[in-house]
């Protein structure tokens, strides 16, 4: 199995984690999210998003999005509820990942570290207005709970933590959500956690 | 089965679309997208985002995310594939909708039609560019092919059908868009479509 993958990426961090669980062996292909010019070339036939991570699978078909393959490899694990109900809770809060998450949190880490050229003020005020939103919605969520869905470790929460634990790295202070803070250490102390440098 | 609505939103559209063909019956409550002020007080217990869509299962628990829910509902029936690849590959054109689709084609929507302050023309350019980037992607796919997956109509149809079939709205012109073009026709002739506005 192939992962075409970034090791700055939380989306291809995520897939790593789940892997480790799993303790699923694949060979790593990486690209950079700066200089995207091979990225047409190089997953054209794989991702019509053109997007890492994307995986290739032993029989050579490709799968993307990192929420779509944390689902297919979680099925019928420990790490996706058989339940209907609780799965799709789950999905919800991989929807939620993606909409009013990432797009805040992700890309306002991906603004002050890696973007050659810098965003607006507005911007900037715009994605830590969605970020600060979206820490509160988790923050409430938290409380009381262990993790996000049916009081067990799944794929829910392995997507919320790939870019909640760099969230200092967007500019977020963590301590203002002390729910999502004992979460964060819950998730880090998982059988087979790796982290996104390993 | 009450479905906290908007009549507008391409979100809930999706969720009403599936309903029709699933025959499913259901309480509809409408709340506005523009006076968003009471959505912590209806909202609050049930959708950390406080989004529409949100349904009330008649067990009295509580399901967010347009796409989350289409996947609850459809699961069992012909609108998913049964099959794990196939069903994952639904899940890529759901997350696809969610991250590269609609925060470019219903943001624009919106801000054309329902925004009280006007977006600065670098939003509007930056949602432009992702808009038709979305569009060639699904182009692209679709060249060849009846529907998204495995030549089915699913719910990847349906999430990607709410806010393309709308896509003039955000000021996109499809006729560059060919395959799209026939796709939209394709689903709109499906037994059970029912229109935004039904």
């Amino acid at each position: 199995m192939l992962l075409y993958d970034s090791g700055v990426s939380g989306n291809c961090y995520k897939v790593r984690l789940l892997f480790a669980h799993l303790g699923l062996a694949y060979e790593r292909c990486e690209l950079s999210v700066v200089d995207r010019s091979n990225r047409s070339e190089v997953l054209g036939d794989l991702n019509p998003a053109l997007r890492v991570p994307t995986v290739v699978l032993d029989e050579g078909r490709a799968l993307a999005e990192s929420n779509a393959i944390l689902w297919y490899f979680a099925d019928s694990t420990p790490y996706l509820p058989s339940d209907a109900y609780e799965s799709a809770q789950v999905l919800q809060w991989l929807c939620f990942e993606q909409y009013s998450h990432e797009p805040n949190i992700a890309v306002l880490r991906f603004w002050l570290h890696y973007a050659t050229s810098p965003p607006s003020e507005a911007e900037m005020a715009s994605k830590q207005a969605g970020g600060q939103a979206a820490l509160q919605a988790m923050d409430r969520h938290l409380a009381g709970r262990t993790f996000f869905v049916g009081e067990r470790y799944s794929i829910a929460d392995i997507a919320l933590y790939a870019y909640t634990h760099a969230a200092d790295e967007a500019g977020f202070d963590l301590a203002a959500y002390p729910s999502v803070g004992r979460w964060l250490e819950r998730v880090s102390t998982q059988n087979g956690h790796v982290t996104i440098d390993a």
